[in-house]
Protein backbone atom coordinates (compact mmCIF):
# COMPACT_ATOMS: atom_id res chain seq x y z
CA UNK A 1 0.00 0.00 0.00
CA UNK A 2 1.41 3.60 -0.90
CA UNK A 3 2.05 6.47 1.78
CA UNK A 4 -0.56 9.34 2.09
CA UNK A 5 1.12 12.61 0.49
CA UNK A 6 -0.95 15.17 0.42
CA UNK A 7 -0.21 18.41 -1.90
CA UNK A 8 -1.78 21.59 -0.97
CA UNK A 9 -1.88 24.69 -3.08
CA UNK A 10 -2.75 28.54 -1.33
CA UNK A 11 -4.00 31.49 -3.01
CA UNK A 12 -2.68 35.30 -2.68
CA UNK A 13 -5.69 36.53 -0.48
CA UNK A 14 -4.11 33.88 2.12
CA UNK A 15 -0.91 34.67 1.90
CA UNK A 16 -1.57 38.49 2.12
CA UNK A 17 -3.69 38.37 5.44
CA UNK A 18 -1.14 37.69 8.37
CA UNK A 19 -3.83 36.31 10.43
CA UNK A 20 -5.23 33.45 7.60
CA UNK A 21 -1.67 32.85 6.98
CA UNK A 22 -0.22 31.99 10.46
CA UNK A 23 -3.57 29.99 10.85
CA UNK A 24 -3.14 27.84 7.75
CA UNK A 25 0.53 27.25 8.59
CA UNK A 26 0.31 26.16 11.97
CA UNK A 27 -2.47 23.55 10.76
CA UNK A 28 -0.30 22.39 7.70
CA UNK A 29 2.77 21.69 10.25
CA UNK A 30 0.37 19.57 12.37
CA UNK A 31 -0.38 17.14 9.44
CA UNK A 32 1.06 13.56 10.16
CA UNK A 33 1.23 12.26 6.61
CA UNK A 34 3.66 13.17 4.04
CA UNK A 35 2.84 16.79 2.14
CA UNK A 36 4.12 19.38 0.00
CA UNK A 37 2.90 23.14 -0.70
CA UNK A 38 2.71 25.19 -3.15
CA UNK A 39 1.80 29.46 -3.34
CA UNK A 40 1.12 31.89 -5.76
CA UNK A 41 1.76 35.91 -4.89
CA UNK A 42 0.58 37.83 -7.94
CA UNK A 43 -0.92 40.25 -5.93
CA UNK A 44 1.98 41.10 -3.68
CA UNK A 45 4.10 41.17 -7.36
CA UNK A 46 1.83 43.31 -8.28
CA UNK A 47 1.91 45.67 -5.70
CA UNK A 48 5.84 45.64 -5.93
CA UNK A 49 5.56 46.34 -9.81
CA UNK A 50 3.29 49.72 -8.67
CA UNK A 51 6.23 50.66 -6.63
CA UNK A 52 8.74 50.32 -9.22
CA UNK A 53 6.73 51.95 -12.00
CA UNK A 54 6.75 48.43 -13.63
CA UNK A 55 3.42 47.57 -15.85
CA UNK A 56 1.35 44.53 -14.90
CA UNK A 57 -0.60 43.06 -17.75
CA UNK A 58 -2.93 40.37 -17.30
CA UNK A 59 -4.75 38.34 -20.45
CA UNK A 60 -7.51 35.59 -19.18
CA UNK A 61 -6.09 36.21 -15.45
CA UNK A 62 -2.97 35.28 -16.24
CA UNK A 63 0.08 37.06 -16.23
CA UNK A 64 2.03 38.23 -19.02
CA UNK A 65 5.87 38.13 -18.15
CA UNK A 66 8.15 40.58 -19.54
CA UNK A 67 11.66 40.50 -17.90
CA UNK A 68 10.97 43.00 -15.02
CA UNK A 69 7.96 40.77 -14.35
CA UNK A 70 10.14 38.40 -14.12
CA UNK A 71 12.63 39.71 -11.87
CA UNK A 72 9.63 41.14 -9.88
CA UNK A 73 7.69 38.05 -9.64
CA UNK A 74 11.49 35.81 -8.81
CA UNK A 75 11.90 38.92 -5.82
CA UNK A 76 8.18 38.19 -4.38
CA UNK A 77 7.19 34.05 -5.19
CA UNK A 78 10.94 32.65 -4.34
CA UNK A 79 12.42 35.88 -2.36
CA UNK A 80 9.76 37.57 0.13
CA UNK A 81 6.38 35.07 0.20
CA UNK A 82 8.50 31.69 -0.04
CA UNK A 83 11.19 32.14 2.62
CA UNK A 84 8.38 34.41 4.82
CA UNK A 85 6.38 30.97 4.78
CA UNK A 86 9.44 28.71 5.47
CA UNK A 87 10.57 30.76 8.48
CA UNK A 88 7.44 30.26 9.61
CA UNK A 89 7.03 26.75 9.37
CA UNK A 90 10.65 26.30 10.78
CA UNK A 91 8.90 28.01 14.20
CA UNK A 92 6.07 25.43 13.85
CA UNK A 93 8.84 22.55 13.82
CA UNK A 94 7.90 21.85 10.14
CA UNK A 95 11.50 20.91 8.22
CA UNK A 96 10.44 23.12 4.95
CA UNK A 97 13.09 23.17 2.09
CA UNK A 98 11.65 26.80 0.10
CA UNK A 99 12.29 25.41 -3.71
CA UNK A 100 11.63 27.52 -7.35
CA UNK A 101 11.54 24.61 -9.85
CA UNK A 102 15.11 25.45 -11.08
CA UNK A 103 16.11 24.43 -7.81
CA UNK A 104 17.39 20.89 -7.57
CA UNK A 105 16.04 20.56 -11.42
CA UNK A 106 12.67 19.85 -9.66
CA UNK A 107 10.01 21.52 -12.11
CA UNK A 108 11.53 21.74 -16.07
CA UNK A 109 9.33 23.71 -18.51
CA UNK A 110 9.17 25.12 -22.29
CA UNK A 111 8.36 28.30 -22.80
CA UNK A 112 4.97 28.95 -24.13
CA UNK A 113 4.86 29.89 -28.03
CA UNK A 114 4.17 33.47 -28.74
CA UNK A 115 1.38 33.08 -30.46
CA UNK A 116 -1.56 33.17 -30.66
CA UNK A 117 -0.82 35.55 -27.21
CA UNK A 118 2.88 35.89 -26.54
CA UNK A 119 2.83 35.45 -22.45
CA UNK A 120 6.63 36.17 -21.95
CA UNK A 121 8.88 34.34 -19.58
CA UNK A 122 5.70 31.60 -19.43
CA UNK A 123 6.52 28.18 -19.08
CA UNK A 124 4.08 24.78 -19.78
CA UNK A 125 5.41 21.70 -17.38
CA UNK A 126 7.64 18.98 -19.53
CA UNK A 127 8.35 16.94 -16.04
CA UNK A 128 8.35 17.01 -12.53
CA UNK A 129 11.76 15.43 -10.87
CA UNK A 130 9.59 13.09 -8.64
CA UNK A 131 13.12 11.23 -7.36
CA UNK A 132 14.30 14.55 -6.17
CA UNK A 133 10.91 15.46 -4.30
CA UNK A 134 10.56 12.11 -2.81
CA UNK A 135 14.28 12.23 -1.41
CA UNK A 136 13.13 15.68 0.36
CA UNK A 137 10.01 13.60 1.86
CA UNK A 138 12.07 10.52 2.10
CA UNK A 139 13.92 12.59 4.91
CA UNK A 140 11.56 14.28 6.67
CA UNK A 141 11.73 17.40 4.58
CA UNK A 142 8.60 19.13 4.09
CA UNK A 143 8.94 21.27 -0.08
CA UNK A 144 7.40 24.79 -0.19
CA UNK A 145 7.21 25.07 -3.86
CA UNK A 146 6.86 28.83 -5.16
CA UNK A 147 5.61 28.88 -8.55
CA UNK A 148 8.67 29.36 -11.03
CA UNK A 149 10.10 26.76 -13.36
CA UNK A 150 13.19 26.74 -15.41
CA UNK A 151 14.04 25.62 -19.13
CA UNK A 152 17.33 23.71 -18.30
CA UNK A 153 19.17 26.44 -20.23
CA UNK A 154 19.52 29.03 -17.67
CA UNK A 155 16.13 30.52 -17.85
CA UNK A 156 13.30 30.80 -15.07
CA UNK A 157 10.29 30.78 -15.81
CA UNK A 158 6.66 32.03 -14.36
CA UNK A 159 4.30 29.46 -13.90
CA UNK A 160 0.85 29.19 -13.08
CA UNK A 161 0.72 28.18 -9.02
CA UNK A 162 -2.75 25.75 -9.93
CA UNK A 163 -1.02 24.25 -12.74
CA UNK A 164 2.26 23.27 -10.26
CA UNK A 165 0.44 21.87 -7.92
CA UNK A 166 -1.73 19.72 -10.15
CA UNK A 167 1.86 18.64 -12.14
CA UNK A 168 3.50 17.93 -8.75
CA UNK A 169 0.19 15.88 -7.72
CA UNK A 170 0.56 13.82 -10.66
CA UNK A 171 4.16 13.25 -11.13
CA UNK A 172 4.04 12.01 -7.51
CA UNK A 173 1.07 9.69 -7.54
CA UNK A 174 3.55 6.72 -8.98
CA UNK A 175 4.56 6.67 -5.08
CA UNK A 176 2.02 7.71 -3.33
CA UNK A 177 -1.86 8.08 -2.77
CA UNK A 178 -2.32 11.41 -3.82
CA UNK A 179 -4.83 14.24 -2.18
CA UNK A 180 -4.83 17.76 -3.99
CA UNK A 181 -6.38 20.66 -2.14
CA UNK A 182 -7.06 23.93 -3.42
CA UNK A 183 -6.95 26.35 -0.49
CA UNK A 184 -8.76 30.19 -0.97
CA UNK A 185 -10.58 32.27 1.04
CA UNK A 186 -14.25 30.55 -0.02
CA UNK A 187 -16.14 27.27 1.16
CA UNK A 188 -15.46 25.95 -2.62
CA UNK A 189 -17.04 26.64 -5.43
CA UNK A 190 -20.05 28.57 -5.22
CA UNK A 191 -23.25 28.78 -7.27
CA UNK A 192 -23.46 32.55 -6.71
CA UNK A 193 -20.13 33.86 -5.95
CA UNK A 194 -21.05 36.11 -3.44
CA UNK A 195 -22.96 33.63 -1.16
CA UNK A 196 -20.85 31.40 0.99
CA UNK A 197 -23.90 29.36 1.40
CA UNK A 198 -24.62 28.33 -2.27
CA UNK A 199 -21.87 25.99 -2.11
CA UNK A 200 -21.27 22.90 -4.29
CA UNK A 201 -20.25 20.09 -2.34
CA UNK A 202 -19.54 17.66 -5.72
CA UNK A 203 -18.66 17.86 -8.55
CA UNK A 204 -18.41 15.61 -11.69
CA UNK A 205 -17.54 15.88 -15.05
CA UNK A 206 -20.80 16.19 -16.67
CA UNK A 207 -21.62 19.04 -13.86
CA UNK A 208 -19.07 20.93 -14.56
CA UNK A 209 -19.86 20.75 -18.38
CA UNK A 210 -23.14 21.82 -17.53
CA UNK A 211 -21.52 24.57 -14.92
CA UNK A 212 -19.60 26.29 -17.44
CA UNK A 213 -22.14 26.38 -20.23
CA UNK A 214 -24.60 28.26 -17.79
CA UNK A 215 -21.72 30.29 -16.76
CA UNK A 216 -22.23 29.72 -13.11
CA UNK A 217 -18.31 28.68 -13.26
CA UNK A 218 -15.97 31.19 -15.45
CA UNK A 219 -12.93 32.96 -15.44
CA UNK A 220 -10.41 32.31 -12.73
CA UNK A 221 -12.04 29.30 -11.66
CA UNK A 222 -12.14 27.39 -15.23
CA UNK A 223 -8.36 26.63 -15.24
CA UNK A 224 -8.78 25.90 -11.97
CA UNK A 225 -11.11 23.23 -12.82
CA UNK A 226 -9.14 22.41 -15.56
CA UNK A 227 -6.40 21.31 -13.23
CA UNK A 228 -8.57 19.61 -10.34
CA UNK A 229 -10.17 16.98 -13.55
CA UNK A 230 -6.58 16.87 -15.41
CA UNK A 231 -5.14 15.58 -11.77
CA UNK A 232 -8.03 13.18 -11.61
CA UNK A 233 -7.69 11.73 -14.82
CA UNK A 234 -3.93 11.41 -13.62
CA UNK A 235 -3.91 9.16 -10.83
CA UNK A 236 -4.63 11.29 -8.25
CA UNK A 237 -7.00 10.33 -5.41
CA UNK A 238 -8.82 12.66 -4.17
CA UNK A 239 -9.03 16.79 -5.38
CA UNK A 240 -10.95 19.33 -3.02
CA UNK A 241 -11.30 22.91 -3.31
CA UNK A 242 -11.74 24.56 0.23
CA UNK A 243 -11.13 27.07 3.17
CA UNK A 244 -7.92 26.03 4.49
CA UNK A 245 -10.05 24.85 7.36
CA UNK A 246 -10.53 21.50 5.70
CA UNK A 247 -7.24 20.55 6.75
CA UNK A 248 -7.75 20.44 10.18
CA UNK A 249 -11.30 20.00 10.41
CA UNK A 250 -12.61 16.69 8.23
CA UNK A 251 -15.99 17.90 8.60
CA UNK A 252 -15.66 21.18 7.25
CA UNK A 253 -17.68 21.71 4.23
CA UNK A 254 -15.93 22.29 0.90
CA UNK A 255 -15.99 20.77 -2.65
CA UNK A 256 -15.24 17.34 -3.73
CA UNK A 257 -14.37 16.95 -7.07
CA UNK A 258 -14.67 13.57 -8.98
CA UNK A 259 -14.85 12.06 -12.40
CA UNK B 1 40.90 9.51 3.62
CA UNK B 2 37.87 12.60 3.99
CA UNK B 3 36.34 13.73 0.62
CA UNK B 4 37.47 17.21 -0.69
CA UNK B 5 34.64 19.62 -0.62
CA UNK B 6 35.23 22.95 -1.83
CA UNK B 7 33.40 25.71 -0.78
CA UNK B 8 32.94 29.11 -2.56
CA UNK B 9 31.90 32.95 -1.82
CA UNK B 10 31.13 35.40 -4.53
CA UNK B 11 31.12 39.07 -3.96
CA UNK B 12 28.61 41.83 -5.18
CA UNK B 13 31.14 43.10 -7.84
CA UNK B 14 30.87 39.60 -9.37
CA UNK B 15 27.59 38.85 -9.61
CA UNK B 16 26.76 42.64 -10.76
CA UNK B 17 28.99 41.48 -14.08
CA UNK B 18 27.01 39.45 -16.40
CA UNK B 19 29.87 38.50 -18.11
CA UNK B 20 32.32 37.89 -14.96
CA UNK B 21 29.29 35.92 -13.12
CA UNK B 22 29.11 33.48 -16.52
CA UNK B 23 32.84 32.80 -16.61
CA UNK B 24 32.91 32.19 -12.81
CA UNK B 25 29.49 29.73 -12.99
CA UNK B 26 30.95 28.04 -15.99
CA UNK B 27 34.15 27.05 -14.00
CA UNK B 28 32.45 26.23 -10.61
CA UNK B 29 30.03 23.76 -12.69
CA UNK B 30 33.15 22.09 -14.30
CA UNK B 31 34.52 21.55 -10.69
CA UNK B 32 34.83 17.40 -10.35
CA UNK B 33 34.45 17.46 -6.20
CA UNK B 34 31.62 18.33 -3.98
CA UNK B 35 31.11 21.73 -3.88
CA UNK B 36 29.41 24.35 -1.86
CA UNK B 37 28.43 27.91 -3.11
CA UNK B 38 27.36 31.53 -1.00
CA UNK B 39 26.82 34.21 -2.47
CA UNK B 40 26.32 38.10 -0.98
CA UNK B 41 24.47 40.86 -2.96
CA UNK B 42 24.46 43.86 -0.69
CA UNK B 43 24.79 46.51 -3.68
CA UNK B 44 21.96 44.90 -5.42
CA UNK B 45 19.71 45.27 -2.14
CA UNK B 46 20.85 48.59 -1.90
CA UNK B 47 19.91 49.64 -5.34
CA UNK B 48 16.56 48.24 -4.57
CA UNK B 49 16.54 50.15 -1.46
CA UNK B 50 16.80 53.22 -3.81
CA UNK B 51 14.17 52.52 -5.90
CA UNK B 52 11.84 51.87 -3.49
CA UNK B 53 12.71 54.64 -1.19
CA UNK B 54 13.55 52.70 1.96
CA UNK B 55 17.24 54.11 3.32
CA UNK B 56 20.19 51.89 3.20
CA UNK B 57 22.47 52.31 6.58
CA UNK B 58 25.66 50.88 7.38
CA UNK B 59 27.98 50.50 10.31
CA UNK B 60 31.37 49.55 9.74
CA UNK B 61 30.96 47.76 6.58
CA UNK B 62 27.50 46.12 7.50
CA UNK B 63 24.15 46.31 7.20
CA UNK B 64 21.66 47.81 9.59
CA UNK B 65 18.57 45.55 9.23
CA UNK B 66 15.66 47.18 9.61
CA UNK B 67 12.62 45.30 8.40
CA UNK B 68 12.36 47.20 5.08
CA UNK B 69 16.04 46.06 4.58
CA UNK B 70 15.16 42.78 5.70
CA UNK B 71 12.10 42.23 2.76
CA UNK B 72 14.60 44.07 0.39
CA UNK B 73 17.53 41.44 1.03
CA UNK B 74 15.12 38.69 1.38
CA UNK B 75 13.78 39.14 -2.36
CA UNK B 76 17.23 40.33 -3.41
CA UNK B 77 19.43 37.48 -1.83
CA UNK B 78 16.44 34.71 -1.90
CA UNK B 79 15.36 35.59 -4.96
CA UNK B 80 16.77 37.62 -7.38
CA UNK B 81 20.44 36.36 -7.30
CA UNK B 82 20.36 33.17 -6.18
CA UNK B 83 17.23 31.77 -8.14
CA UNK B 84 19.48 33.64 -11.19
CA UNK B 85 22.62 31.49 -10.12
CA UNK B 86 20.81 28.33 -9.82
CA UNK B 87 18.82 28.82 -13.28
CA UNK B 88 21.93 29.30 -14.94
CA UNK B 89 23.70 26.45 -12.98
CA UNK B 90 21.24 24.04 -14.03
CA UNK B 91 22.02 25.38 -17.63
CA UNK B 92 25.58 24.36 -17.13
CA UNK B 93 24.64 20.62 -15.93
CA UNK B 94 25.51 21.42 -12.24
CA UNK B 95 22.84 20.64 -10.17
CA UNK B 96 22.40 23.51 -7.91
CA UNK B 97 20.21 24.31 -4.91
CA UNK B 98 19.37 27.29 -3.84
CA UNK B 99 18.95 27.72 0.43
CA UNK B 100 18.64 30.54 2.58
CA UNK B 101 19.35 29.62 6.21
CA UNK B 102 15.72 28.15 7.21
CA UNK B 103 15.27 26.13 4.63
CA UNK B 104 15.85 22.70 5.85
CA UNK B 105 16.97 24.36 9.08
CA UNK B 106 20.22 25.01 7.25
CA UNK B 107 21.56 27.90 9.40
CA UNK B 108 20.28 28.39 12.62
CA UNK B 109 21.28 31.67 14.25
CA UNK B 110 20.53 34.02 17.04
CA UNK B 111 19.58 38.09 16.78
CA UNK B 112 22.42 40.37 17.66
CA UNK B 113 21.98 42.20 20.82
CA UNK B 114 20.93 45.62 19.99
CA UNK B 115 23.82 46.84 22.48
CA UNK B 116 26.17 48.55 21.75
CA UNK B 117 25.62 49.37 17.95
CA UNK B 118 21.54 47.80 17.09
CA UNK B 119 22.02 46.34 13.91
CA UNK B 120 18.32 45.64 13.42
CA UNK B 121 17.27 41.50 11.89
CA UNK B 122 20.89 40.67 12.07
CA UNK B 123 21.74 36.79 13.13
CA UNK B 124 24.95 35.80 14.36
CA UNK B 125 25.47 31.55 13.38
CA UNK B 126 24.29 28.89 16.26
CA UNK B 127 24.92 26.24 13.76
CA UNK B 128 24.89 24.47 10.98
CA UNK B 129 22.94 21.75 10.02
CA UNK B 130 26.16 19.74 8.62
CA UNK B 131 24.06 16.25 8.14
CA UNK B 132 21.54 18.08 5.47
CA UNK B 133 23.95 19.36 3.82
CA UNK B 134 25.41 16.51 3.82
CA UNK B 135 22.33 14.76 2.49
CA UNK B 136 22.25 17.10 -0.39
CA UNK B 137 26.01 16.83 -1.12
CA UNK B 138 25.44 12.44 -1.71
CA UNK B 139 22.32 13.00 -3.69
CA UNK B 140 25.06 15.08 -6.31
CA UNK B 141 23.08 18.50 -5.17
CA UNK B 142 24.95 21.62 -4.66
CA UNK B 143 23.84 23.86 -2.27
CA UNK B 144 24.04 27.55 -3.72
CA UNK B 145 23.37 29.69 0.05
CA UNK B 146 22.25 33.05 0.13
CA UNK B 147 23.19 35.20 3.31
CA UNK B 148 20.19 34.70 5.50
CA UNK B 149 19.56 33.01 8.25
CA UNK B 150 16.99 31.97 11.29
CA UNK B 151 16.46 32.00 14.72
CA UNK B 152 13.80 28.80 14.59
CA UNK B 153 10.92 30.61 15.89
CA UNK B 154 9.87 32.05 12.53
CA UNK B 155 12.61 34.86 12.07
CA UNK B 156 14.37 35.53 9.21
CA UNK B 157 17.99 37.34 9.95
CA UNK B 158 20.67 38.75 8.03
CA UNK B 159 24.20 37.44 8.47
CA UNK B 160 26.98 38.84 6.41
CA UNK B 161 28.14 36.26 3.50
CA UNK B 162 31.59 35.50 4.78
CA UNK B 163 30.92 34.52 7.89
CA UNK B 164 28.59 31.97 6.81
CA UNK B 165 30.80 30.45 4.29
CA UNK B 166 33.42 30.41 6.74
CA UNK B 167 30.75 28.61 8.94
CA UNK B 168 29.88 26.03 6.24
CA UNK B 169 33.46 25.66 6.02
CA UNK B 170 34.01 24.63 9.44
CA UNK B 171 30.96 22.76 10.31
CA UNK B 172 31.42 20.72 6.96
CA UNK B 173 35.23 19.85 7.49
CA UNK B 174 34.13 17.10 10.29
CA UNK B 175 33.17 14.50 6.93
CA UNK B 176 35.11 16.57 4.51
CA UNK B 177 38.98 17.84 3.47
CA UNK B 178 37.52 21.54 3.35
CA UNK B 179 38.98 24.29 0.91
CA UNK B 180 37.65 27.25 1.90
CA UNK B 181 38.21 30.05 -1.11
CA UNK B 182 36.80 34.27 -1.21
CA UNK B 183 36.46 35.10 -4.45
CA UNK B 184 36.25 39.03 -5.71
CA UNK B 185 37.55 41.28 -8.14
CA UNK B 186 41.30 41.73 -7.17
CA UNK B 187 44.12 39.09 -7.07
CA UNK B 188 43.85 38.17 -3.19
CA UNK B 189 45.18 40.87 -0.40
CA UNK B 190 46.87 44.14 -1.90
CA UNK B 191 50.00 45.88 -0.66
CA UNK B 192 48.89 48.91 -1.98
CA UNK B 193 44.69 48.25 -2.63
CA UNK B 194 45.18 50.26 -6.36
CA UNK B 195 48.08 47.82 -7.46
CA UNK B 196 47.45 44.38 -8.70
CA UNK B 197 51.11 43.52 -8.69
CA UNK B 198 51.72 44.50 -4.86
CA UNK B 199 49.80 40.72 -4.22
CA UNK B 200 50.70 39.27 -0.84
CA UNK B 201 50.86 35.61 -1.88
CA UNK B 202 50.55 34.08 1.70
CA UNK B 203 50.06 35.53 4.85
CA UNK B 204 50.41 34.00 8.69
CA UNK B 205 48.91 34.62 11.34
CA UNK B 206 51.54 37.06 13.02
CA UNK B 207 51.95 38.69 9.30
CA UNK B 208 48.48 39.78 9.71
CA UNK B 209 48.82 41.36 13.09
CA UNK B 210 51.77 43.12 11.68
CA UNK B 211 49.40 44.04 8.24
CA UNK B 212 46.64 45.11 10.67
CA UNK B 213 48.78 47.14 13.01
CA UNK B 214 50.26 49.36 9.81
CA UNK B 215 46.80 49.59 8.22
CA UNK B 216 47.68 47.92 5.49
CA UNK B 217 44.85 45.32 5.95
CA UNK B 218 41.62 47.56 6.88
CA UNK B 219 37.94 48.24 6.99
CA UNK B 220 36.22 45.13 4.80
CA UNK B 221 39.66 43.31 4.56
CA UNK B 222 39.06 42.95 8.23
CA UNK B 223 36.45 41.00 8.79
CA UNK B 224 37.22 38.65 5.90
CA UNK B 225 40.47 38.01 7.40
CA UNK B 226 39.23 36.90 11.07
CA UNK B 227 36.91 34.85 8.66
CA UNK B 228 40.36 33.39 7.20
CA UNK B 229 41.86 32.24 10.59
CA UNK B 230 38.46 31.41 12.03
CA UNK B 231 38.30 28.89 9.56
CA UNK B 232 42.24 27.40 9.49
CA UNK B 233 41.69 27.60 13.27
CA UNK B 234 38.31 24.98 13.11
CA UNK B 235 40.03 22.46 11.33
CA UNK B 236 39.48 23.73 7.40
CA UNK B 237 42.39 22.60 5.37
CA UNK B 238 43.18 25.69 3.36
CA UNK B 239 41.82 29.05 2.73
CA UNK B 240 42.54 31.19 -0.20
CA UNK B 241 41.45 34.96 -1.19
CA UNK B 242 41.93 35.45 -5.20
CA UNK B 243 39.72 35.95 -8.38
CA UNK B 244 37.47 33.68 -9.59
CA UNK B 245 40.13 32.26 -11.96
CA UNK B 246 41.90 30.28 -9.11
CA UNK B 247 39.27 27.92 -9.44
CA UNK B 248 39.85 26.63 -12.97
CA UNK B 249 43.38 27.33 -13.67
CA UNK B 250 45.84 26.40 -10.59
CA UNK B 251 48.66 28.29 -11.04
CA UNK B 252 47.12 31.79 -10.79
CA UNK B 253 48.35 34.19 -8.37
CA UNK B 254 46.44 34.67 -4.84
CA UNK B 255 46.68 35.24 -1.39
CA UNK B 256 46.99 31.67 0.75
CA UNK B 257 46.77 32.18 4.54
CA UNK B 258 48.23 30.28 6.82
CA UNK B 259 48.68 29.06 10.53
Amino acid sequence: MKNKLVVIKIGGNIIDDDAALASFLTDFSQLKQDKILIHGGGKIATRLNDKLGIKTIMNEGRRITSSDNLDTTTMVYAGLINKKIVGKLQGYSCNALGLSGSDANCILATKRPSTPIDFGWVGDVVSINNTTINLFLENNITPVFCALSHDGNGQLLNTNADTVAAEIAVAMSDAYDVELIYCFEKKGVLMDVLDEDSLIQTINSQDYACLKQKKIINEGMLPKMENCFYALNNHVNKVIIGNPKVISDQGYLCTTLIL
